[in-house]
């Protein structure tokens, strides 16, 4: 493959271009054949068991279980929650023929899977000692779209759903917060991105739910990305599909339910996150190669350099360092530089005949915060174990407070129409607004804006709308963004 | 729940009512609403989250990598492979519409992924340094079944499907081998299962496949399990899409392809391998919990055992054993008993008083062999760890060992057909066979024996078939069995 079929669209010049270049050049994804499906190839998918394996931990760790529900749900148990039914009506693949012959009830793909749980549900619960019931299910899920961005929105993800089922609306509220919770903890702690969690105004609520939260993060130009969400249905499938349970003093109750997911969108998260002109930045926790050693020489001294970079290979990953070693013969160290530079390898060693008879490697960091990358320096073999250790949880950390910084740069309080869409032309806006549909659609038209979240941490405050002067609504600010 | 609920039918007396008896109150499985699906209930789940574990391990030790494939496939792709189509057609699920319109042309939902991956094949792969090209993927997979049974044949099911291609047939051969190598060791290992690996005859191989090899298990009630297979298509696939690679001399050259797979069918075999009339048995490399601590006592005697359960508890799991503490202050110990019991869970921990007094608890195992059940043995708590870890490595030993020695017990080596015919009513039968498919049919039509597999250790022999008298086929034995 030549050079330039590896280099991008610079960011400043299109961004959605420079996307689309990175996770087909960084071999994350490729288009299915069907219109709006995905193919996620080994280096993408490598990064999503990577994700999965954290919050799995968390959301174990905390007492749900996993389980398997049916992909193809009754047409009718859709129609039972109206709200539900109408939220997903327009994204629905429909099984109609199955064996050769056309189904009695046609069947739907499941979009999500509230409905058949919540039967499920209602058959498993049936006294205050079956409460909580915690379950999780990691899954395929398929929602029809016509304009498909890899990762971003396809007709086909993968997701965790999490539904959980309590005796009060307290105890749900709470499930509801701590799967928020597992979100921020995982966003930050693992992908290094900075989300700001919030509520969910009604417009942008979960269809089906009372409430519902999210995690948004910025992306590189500004534009907001709904990264996780965990809603409180209240008792809407409770009553949909008789959840109940007796209590202690023997009458029936109706279960307070949740539902929480994160899915293979969070990859093109993590891809505008952190990426650059150079290709995709990965944080060490979720890159599937932390370090790639690439052995220089030609002949007789690449079998030198190949075997040393092995051995060194080998003692790296007994310290469970992600390490590969780049033993193309047929390519140049520059193509092979480029080409790691472009997958977002953390770290870089390269290893030649000086090196070797020095007892060093050259170390480059993929990418260096605040200061311009340094250049490459040369580290001991013998102590670079704890070195490279110590490196990833340095780089683990500048790429979280790179994304904090560019997060805070690129958000503005504003209490002016002006400031605002000065605001949400380049990121984010914190403004009071009246909480009025039509005002948010007026918004949306002018600057393509749209309500974000209501951040949890917000102080109280009242005063006029940003956009049309009535008073405000929620009691404090919210953030308003382009997003995705 | 009142005990007798709780109690299955006897393997003698029905065993398919005592498989349904126990898939459903050791809670593993529930029924889906749709007919023909299953929910994987928590317990169940969990085991094949260990299968998971294990079987990942080695396809990841060996060079695989995982990757993720679109669930619809344009129906067009199935046909490209007329004996796949033939094989498939008869279990498709179409999907007709979506976005709430017809489309253009319908999609099938994947019975199987090796269209859709081959056409992917041909994309990625130009030159012979792109081979070979090892993928794995983890999925649900579809196929219309009128008479389910939970586990052994669903609408739906999980499994791994490997994929691969290779510049060679032998290469493609000797993955094939090697894929069926980690399926008899997962089996061995793991699920101590013996399993006897061997070639299926045409009639019942993979449609598209050139070869097919199988790890054929024997269940309690003596018939067959296919637990896994492993394919070698030749160029078949590679015929079908293209799939072609420029070799060293600068020539466009064929790939030859495999693909494998194992799924959650196996938990069908597990139960059927190792259970009996208390319910299920678990090996402790699979079971959820591998030690259950039952605390005795009334009040507050209660809270002093319940208090010591959960310490040594924390010290069992800090040495790795998958431990629980049934704390349901509503229930008797002999209703936990009994519970667990039906679980399979391999040891179980008394604490009362007394024990504690006495720095001990008591032990049960699940199951004994070839002695029966010794009665509870008194351990000490101060060394239980270190006696626990042996004992759980003892339980597994003592599984397969059965399962061995079951399988050999019934396996009989017949040349007549009376012999056969006695053989294959209890067991298998391992005998000579003209390799024509007519005849086939008439032993199945009057034993409902199959032909299960031509073992691959089986020695060079010829002579006449069992059944009609003609020249035997194969060049050695094969086993004949009743199967699921």
């Amino acid at each position: 493959m030549a050079r330039d079929e590896r280099s991008v669209t610079p960011q400043s010049e299109d961004f959605a271009a420079w996307y689309q270049d990175v996770v087909f050049r960084a071999e994350l994804v490729d288009r299915g054949p069907v219109r709006g499906s995905m193919v996620i190839r080994p280096y993408g998918y490598r990064i999503w068991e990577l994700l999965q394996a954290d919050l799995d931990g968390r959301i174990k760790a905390t007492g749900h279980q996993n389980a398997y529900f049916p992909l193809l749900i009754p047409q009718s148990y859709l129609q039972r929650e109206a709200e539900h039914v109408e939220g997903f009506a327009p994204e629905l693949f429909t099984v109609t023929h199955a064996g050769g012959k056309e189904l009695e009830e046609p069947l739907v793909i499941r979009p999500t899977s509230e409905t058949i749980i919540g039967e499920m549900m209602a058959k498993w619960i049936s006294s205050h000692r079956d409460l909580p019931l915690l379950l999780n299910q990691w899954a395929n899920v398929l929602r029809f779209e016509m304009r498909p961005r890899m990762f971003l929105r396809t007709s086909e993800f993968l997701w965790q759903e999490g539904h959980t089922a309590h005796a009060t609306a307290a105890d749900a509220t709470a499930e509801t917060m701590l799967a928020l919770g597992f979100y921020q903890d995982t966003a930050a702690e693992i992908a290094a991105m900075a989300t700001v969690p919030g509520e969910k105004t009604p417009s942008e609520r979960f269809a089906g739910a009372e409430r519902t939260f999210t995690i948004e993060g910025m992306m590189r130009d500004g534009r907001a990305l709904q990264a996780a969400t965990s809603h409180f249905m209240g008792t809407n499938f409770a009553t949909a599909f008789g959840i109940t349970y007796t209590g202690e003093n023997g009458t029936a109750e109706l279960c307070h339910t949740t539902s929480w997911g994160m899915s293979t969108r969070m990859i093109g998260g993590l891809v505008m996150t952190h990426g650059d002109d150079k290709g995709l930045v990965l944080p060490p926790a979720l890159a599937p190669y932390q370090v790639v050693i690439v052995p220089i020489g030609r002949g007789e001294q690449f079998g030198t350099t190949l075997s040393a970079a092995t051995d060194l290979a080998a003692t790296l990953r007994r310290a469970g360092i992600r390490t590969h070693v780049d033993e193309r013969p047929q390519l140049s160290p520059g193509f092979k530089f480029n080409d790691w530079e472009m997958r977002g390898v953390p770290i870089r060693l390269e290893l030649g005949q000086r090196e070797l008879a020095a007892g060093t490697a050259l170390m480059s960091r993929r990418l260096s915060y605040p200061q311009p990358a340094a250049a490459k320096v040369a580290i001991p073999l013998e102590t670079a174990t704890d070195l490279l250790v110590a490196e990833l949880a340095a780089v683990q950390a500048m790429l979280a407070q790179r994304a904090a910084d560019f997060r805070d740069e690129h958000t503005a309080t504003v209490d002016s129409w002006p400031e605002f869409a000065a605001a949400v032309a380049v990121g984010w806006a914190v403004a009071l607004h009246c909480g009025e549909l039509a005002c948010e659609d007026e918004i949306k038209a002018e600057t393509s804006a749209t309500p974000r979240c209501i951040p949890l941490a917000g102080e109280p405050e009242q005063g006029r709308c940003i956009r049309c002067g009535r008073a405000s609504a929620y009691g404090k600010r919210m953030i308003f963004a382009r997003a995705y």
